[in-house]
C-alpha cells in the first residue's frame, strides 16, 4: 500500500522532483486561473463573483483591513501597497492572532479581509468571526472552496490555484497578491481611477503570466547562487515599498525548509540595527529592480559591501550599475513597480528550494511545521 | 588630550563599565524625569507644555499615525497597543523610510508623531517634513531640546532622559513607552476614560520607577543566563499583545551588539514559520508574565520545549507553571498590562549587554552602526 501511495503521488507532483517545486513552475497557470473572468475589458474593471456587494456597499467603503498569519499575513503587506495606491483607501495589516486578542477601534465602513490558502487557519479564523460579530463587513480570499472561512464570511475570492500541497506556500502566496491587485483596480475604479489607466492595468495584468515564466528562465543562475551560500548560518533580505514584504517572504521561504535563519527588512531600516550583522560570512540578498527608489536601495547595497558583506542582487537585466556592486546577480524581467512582489518572489522561492535540497532538509516537510494550522 | 578625552567619559561613565550599562540602570530615574509636572491628579489627566493643540483641537484627533526607524518604531508598536487600549483613537505605525516616500492616503484629523531620540533621524525628520507639508498636524517626541525634528514639528514631548550615549538604545526606549502611555491618559480622558480610572492610570505610572528598580534586581539572574547561552548563533523572542514589540526589541539589542541573530515574533505566529528555525541549539525567549493572553503563550512556550528548544522565560515570581516548563526563568515584578513593555524590556537589555559582553563585543560601540543616522 505505501508502494501505492508513493506511486500515486509521484504521478501528482508530474515529473518534478518536490510538489514545492512543480508549486513554484505553476505559477504562470495559477496566476492565469485567479484572473480567469474577472478582467473586463469593457468596463475597464475587475469582478468578482462572490464579493457580495453591490457597488454602492463597495463606494461606501472608507477602511480596508488584511489580516492573517505567516505568507498569508505577508500578501496582506503586498495588498496595502496595492490598495492604497491604486484605490486611495487607507489599508491596515494586522496579524490575525493579534488581532482576535486586541480588540482595535475599528471604523464604521471599514471592510475585513481574512487571507488563508486553506481556509482553516485558526487565528485567522476567529480574527474574522471577532470582527463579523462586531457588526464589520468581512470577505475571504482563500484557496480551498467550501472551507471553513468562505462559510464563515460574508463573501470573498477564491484564488483557484489548485492543491498546495508543499508546505512552504509559493503558488498560494501569488495568486493571493494578484487578486489583491485587482481588488485594487475594482475599488479604484469605484473611485478615482480613469476608464484608460483601468485599461492600462488590466494590459499590464494579462503580461503577468508570461513575465513569471519569463522569472523561471533563472532556475539555473539561482541554483549557482544557492550552491554557493548554502552554508549561511544568516541571510539578510532587503527591499522598499512593495518589495518589502517580499524580502518578508524570500526570508520566511529560506527559513522555513533550510533552517537558516533568514530575516527581511525595510532596506533603509539596515542602519538602525540588523547591519551590524553584517560581516563576510553573512550574505544580504537586495531586490532591486528599476523603480522609483532604486538608488535609495543601491545606496543601502553599496553601505552592505563597504562593509564586506557579500551581496545578492535580484534586479533587472541589462543594469550595469547593479553588476559592478553585486557579488551575484539573478535577473528579474521588468514589471510595473505594484506587480513586481509577484514576480520578484519567484526567485527568492526557487532560492530557499535549492539551499534546502543541497542542505539535505525534506523540502515537502519542513520540521516542526503544519500546511494548515488548525490550532491556536 | 586623548587621556584627557579618557579621563573625562570614565567620568560621565559614573564607575560603570559601560556607557549601556550605566544609561540600563538610570531607567527608574529617567522614568521618573518623563512624568515629571506631567501628572495632573487633580484633572486626573496628563499635561504637556509643548502640543500646542487647544483642548478643541484634541478631541478632534480622530487618528494617529506614529512614524520612527529602529528602537523608536519599537516603542511606535507599544504606542499603538497604548494608545488604542486608552483612548479608542486608531493608530498606525509606519517605518519612516517608507512612510517618506509612500504616498499614503491619510484622512483629515490625523495626527503624526515622529519619534526620535537624537531628533536628527535623516528619514523620520523627513517623514514628518512630508507629512507636515502635506497640512496634517505633526508633533515630536524626542530626547534632544532643540534638535532639527522639534524645530520643524508643530509642537512635541521631550524624554528628558539624560544624554544616551550607548549607541544601543535603552533609556530612551522606556521613556518613549511611557510619553505614550501618558498621551493614552491624555487623549483617552478628552473621551471615554472616566477621572476614577484616570487617577488609577496615574497612581499606576507613579509606582512604575520603583516596578523598574526592583527589576534591576534581575541582573545576577541574567548574567548567569547570558552565561549559558551565549554561544547560540540564533535566538528567538516572543510575546503577544503588549509584549510582542517588547520582543522585536529585546532581539534588536542582542543583534546590535552581540551580533547574534535574534529575531521577534508575535508568539503565536511562530508556528507560521519560524518555528522550523527551533532545536536544541536555538534558544527562545519567552515574554509570559501573568495578564489576557498568558495562557496563550504558555501553549507556545510548550510548543518549543515539545520541539527541544531551550526555553528562556520572562515571568512573574511564584509562578511555578512557568518554572516548570522553562529552562531558565527571569523574574519580573507584575504590573498593570499596559505598562509591562516598559519593566519587561529591563531584563532584556540586560541579557544582550551580559552575552555582547561575553563575547568581547564593543558594547557602546558596536561595529557598523552610528548612534544617530542622519542619512538615509
Amino acid at each position: 500500500i505505501r508502494q501505492l501511495e508513493t506511486d500515486s503521488s509521484e504521478a501528482t507532483r508530474e515529473g518534478f522532483e518536490h510538489y514545492m517545486l512543480k508549486e513554484i513552475y505553476e505559477q504562470p497557470e495559477s496566476i492565469r486561473n485567479a484572473m480567469r473572468g474577472r478582467l473586463d475589458e469593457e468596463n475597464a474593471t475587475a469582478v468578482f463573483g462572490g464579493l457580495n456587494l453591490t457597488p454602492q456597499q463597495s463606494r461606501m467603503v472608507e477602511r480596508i483591513i488584511l489580516t492573517g498569519c505567516g505568507t498569508s499575513w505577508h500578501s496582506g503587506l503586498v495588498g496595502e501597497y496595492l490598495i492604497e495606491d491604486l484605490a486611495r483607501i487607507p489599508v491596515s495589516v494586522e496579524y490575525a492572532s493579534e488581532l482576535r486578542y486586541r480588540n482595535p477601534p475599528i471604523e464604521n465602513n471599514t471592510l475585513v479581509f481574512g487571507i488563508t490558502q486553506s481556509g482553516e487557519t485558526a487565528d485567522t479564523l476567529a480574527a474574522l468571526r471577532e470582527t463579523k460579530r462586531k457588526g464589520h463587513r468581512t470577505l475571504a480570499i482563500c484557496n480551498v472552496v467550501g472551507s471553513s472561512i468562505a462559510q464563515a464570511a460574508d463573501g470573498g475570492v477564491y484564488l483557484y490555484a489548485g492543491p498546495e500541497i508543499g508546505v512552504a506556500s509559493t503558488k498560494a502566496f501569488t495568486s493571493q497578491c494578484c487578486v489583491l491587485a485587482m481588488l485594487g483596480l475594482y475599488f479604484g475604479r469605484l473611485r478615482h481611477l480613469s476608464f484608460e489607466r483601468g485599461k492600462q492595468i488590466i494590459e499590464e495584468l494579462r503580461q503577468l503570466p508570461n513575465a513569471i515564466q519569463q522569472t523561471l528562465g533563472c532556475n539555473e543562475q539561482v541554483r549557482d547562487v544557492a550552491q554557493k551560500y548554502q552554508n549561511a548560518s544568516t541571510v539578510l533580505y532587503l527591499g522598499r515599498q512593495f518589495n518589502f514584504p517580499t524580502a518578508l517572504e524570500g526570508a520566511l521561504k529560506l527559513k522555513e525548509i533550510s533552517y537558516i535563519h533568514a530575516e527581511g527588512y525595510p532596506a533603509a531600516e539596515m542602519k538602525h540595527g540588523p547591519i551590524a550583522l553584517v560581516d563576510k560570512e553573512t550574505p544580504s540578498v537586495f531586490i532591486i529592480p528599476r523603480g522609483t527608489t532604486y538608488t535609495k536601495v543601491m545606496a543601502n547595497m553599496e553601505e552592505v559591501k563597504a562593509r564586506g558583506g557579500p551581496v545578492i542582487a535580484l534586479a533587472n537585466e541589462d543594469d550595469p550599475q547593479v553588476q559592478a556592486v553585486a557579488d551575484d546577480v539573478i535577473h528579474v524581467p521588468q514589471v510595473p513597480e505594484f506587480l513586481q512582489p509577484i514576480v520578484n518572489v519567484v526567485p527568492l522561492q526557487l532560492l530557499a528550494y535549492h539551499i534546502a535540497l543541497l542542505r539535505g532538509c525534506d523540502v515537502d516537510k519542513p520540521r516542526n511545521l503544519a500546511k494548515s494550522v488548525t490550532v491556536e
